[in-house]
């Protein structure tokens, strides 16, 4: 394979997790080895940034703010949601690209990113502009096909894990027999952040809490929540829940407080847990019901990061430039777990095609019969990917984030206007 | 002062918070020393315990656990609610306390709790049965009178001011100009909590988030919000809001969601960031709203714990030993602030009496004219509360909390029907 000299372009997409910085920091500090790339250029707002010529020399960024992304929440170099539709939409792109002689390009984000990202790979190929596209897999909800995990899981479940051991500390104290607790965590289509709950739990302490975990792999049966709700209560004195806001009921509708829908006429997520503690009032009367939503604080938590996977996050980032390098293209970075019995994790490479059109279910099997706890192969597939802590520097009693100076890059095109 | 050769016991009481287990942690480390106390009890549930003569011996408990008691979030004893009613009620007490030869009565807790155990202690005087009670102050709610700040509170503004910087860092990343973050946070009646987020803004930074915090101290109008949400997103491209629970609007009802009210017909709280992101979505059209609420999780988050909060808990439960021993009695211990720039504290006293009918009130005068912000002179006040991390034990990726044996101290006297 040629060496191929040019400049590298990485853009971020879809929601931001604790780590997918960590990529970006993966990327530049992978990049600087290598002499076929000359210049490091961020997009802001992922794709958006592309059609806008909005770009930043991230070289010109400080080490100490490349070193202080790899813990920093959020997408530093801004992310969207907005999808390329037509036609001249991709045109514009490799525009851009040629204008900037953009040869490698990294797109981080989840599945619909990494359709993005095949698309471009696909067209450059057909116009005879050689180009280099690698994706590197980043999502909260674990449900990338072919990775073993996708970075930012481990951090939010290890997050929550430590969250329902605190709130139980809590509710256990106050508990007299009528506490029920709830925290309602994301997850829309699929139960892998609540199953990830499930860690709580200490080896061996089936009781421990979190005492339901209500997945929406399960459909929603009131009579039988209720029933399970009555015999924790009365063994543990309180009961502690976690509850996915894609929770749907056995037509498929989703459990919320409201029915509301939104400009689209989808349904408003978000009030499943609201709707829960509205029936156990209801049903249970006596029965005290405090719930707790964490929302965009689950996906944004640095300070409690599992170091396993910021490293994963940036291990991701930079095998996708050493394969960009030796040739590699129109590929996502894939996670690979070792088969022994001590974890170990390396990466490999599979078709973008392949990741855009997969998606990774929880599997039924590893949730038990009763329907609301995890067997020991979701334990066990989920353990390793907490592990460790970060050490985040601290200033004036608070965490130090990056904030990046986004030195643009001269625009020499016209602008675009999107959606005309 | 004649030496007093007796039992100690030890009650919380009210809400857990992350550092009230730390104050038990001093008082058990610290009740060691003195040759004078014989056993070490503690109530389970607060009076509700000492009512019940359910005691347990602390003395047995391993020391590893004592040392984990200080970083473990909840009441490691339990807690209650329960106010002493009537005079069987603290008749009850005095009994309990005679019969197990309870000389030394520490009661951790808030207002309330250090009523009661001012009546206790009164009562004691008028039998002649020679009793030492020290309360030792606690709430995250940071309202009790003379002490310069209370246990608890440092931690849950350091864990807010953690969660609004971290949410920040996302909603900066997908904000396109219309997405305004709410998180809603304890304070029922005070907004200190809700101020404490203010320490989230860098030094000399006023437009980093939080950029709007509502207090109840500020009337809610709603015009007045949403011009200054207009005004935030034109210039932040974002709006990072914090709302206290218990904000109220000009007539002085509660801003909530769907104005529910309890069993008691008093107004359910907890809806104040619902009620303000339906504003928002129906007054500025095409905005998305994201409201967090963290519940219970702010005030058990020992993982983001201030270390200066822990050493103060623990401290005050020593205090609060050193001084029975030496012969105080009916008094709270308090924590003094040193006059030095470099921020000190060390313990006072003061009569029960004072702490029990008095409420400290965020300073009007340390809140912006803009009625959204804290000055100079509220940050100076909370940021020496936040400084500081606790290094937690980890097992398995997550904080390993105390977990006590609770062995029971035999019961002697008949059973206590309460309220009959």
């Amino acid at each position: 394979m040629a060496e191929l000299v040019g400049n590298v372009l990485v853009g971020q997409s879809g929601g931001p997790t604790s780590v997918i910085n960590a990529s970006v920091a993966g990327i530049i500090a992978e990049a600087l080895n290598h002499e076929c790339i000359e210049e490091i250029y961020g997009s802001l707002n992922g794709v958006l940034g592309i059609l806008h010529e909005d770009l930043v020399d991230l070289a010109a960024e400080s080490q100490q703010q490349i070193r202080a992304l790899k813990h920093t929440p959020g997408a530093a170099l801004g992310t969207c949601r907005y999808k390329l539709k037509k036609q001249a939409d991709f045109e514009r792109v490799l525009e851009v690209f040629k204008t900037h002689n953009i040869r490698y390009f990294f797109y981080i984000g989840g599945n619909d990113s990494q359709d993005t990202a095949d698309k471009i790979s696909k067209l450059a190929a057909e116009q005879g502009y050689e180009l280099r596209v690698i994706g590197v897999p980043k999502t909260i909800d674990n449900d990338l096909a072919v990775t073993d995990h996708c970075p930012g899981y481990g951090s939010v479940i290890k997050y929550l894990a430590t969250t329902v051991r605190e709130v139980a500390c809590d509710s256990e104290a106050m508990g007299q027999g009528d506490l029920v607790s709830i925290i309602e965590v994301m997850g829309r289509s699929a139960g892998w952040i609540a199953a990830g709950a499930a860690l709580a739990k200490r080896r061996d302490h089936p009781h421990d809490p979190p005492h339901l975990i209500l997945l929406p792999e399960v459909s929603f049966n009131q009579e039988k929540v209720l029933e399970d709700i009555r015999r924790v209560l009365k063994r543990e004195r309180f009961c502690s829940i976690v509850v996915a806001e894609g929770l749907v009921d056995a037509d498929g509708n989703y459990v919320a407080a409201d029915g509301k829908t939104d400009a689209f006429g989808h349904a408003q997520l978000g009030g499943a847990g609201d709707a829960l503690a509205e029936i156990i009032e209801t049903n249970l009367p006596g029965v005290k019901v405090r719930v707790a939503k964490p929302g965009l604080m689950q996906r944004a938590a640095a300070h409690a990061a599992s170091k396993t996977d910021v490293d994963e996050a940036y291990l991701a980032g930079q095998a996708a430039v050493q394969a960009a390098v030796r040739g590699e293209t129109d590929k996502m970075v894939t996670l690979l777990r070792g088969d022994a019995d001590q974890y170990t994790c390396e990466t490999g490479l599979a078709p973008l095609s392949e990741i855009a059109n997969g998606v990774k279910k929880l599997p039924r099997e590893w949730i038990n019969e009763d329907g609301v706890s995890m067997n020991f192969q979701f334990l066990r597939y989920a353990q390793p990917l907490i592990q460790g802590e970060t050490t985040l520097p601290h200033e004036n009693g608070l965490p130090v984030y990056a904030r990046l100076d986004k030195v643009r890059v001269e625009k020499t095109l016209p602008a675009y206007g999107i959606g005309e």
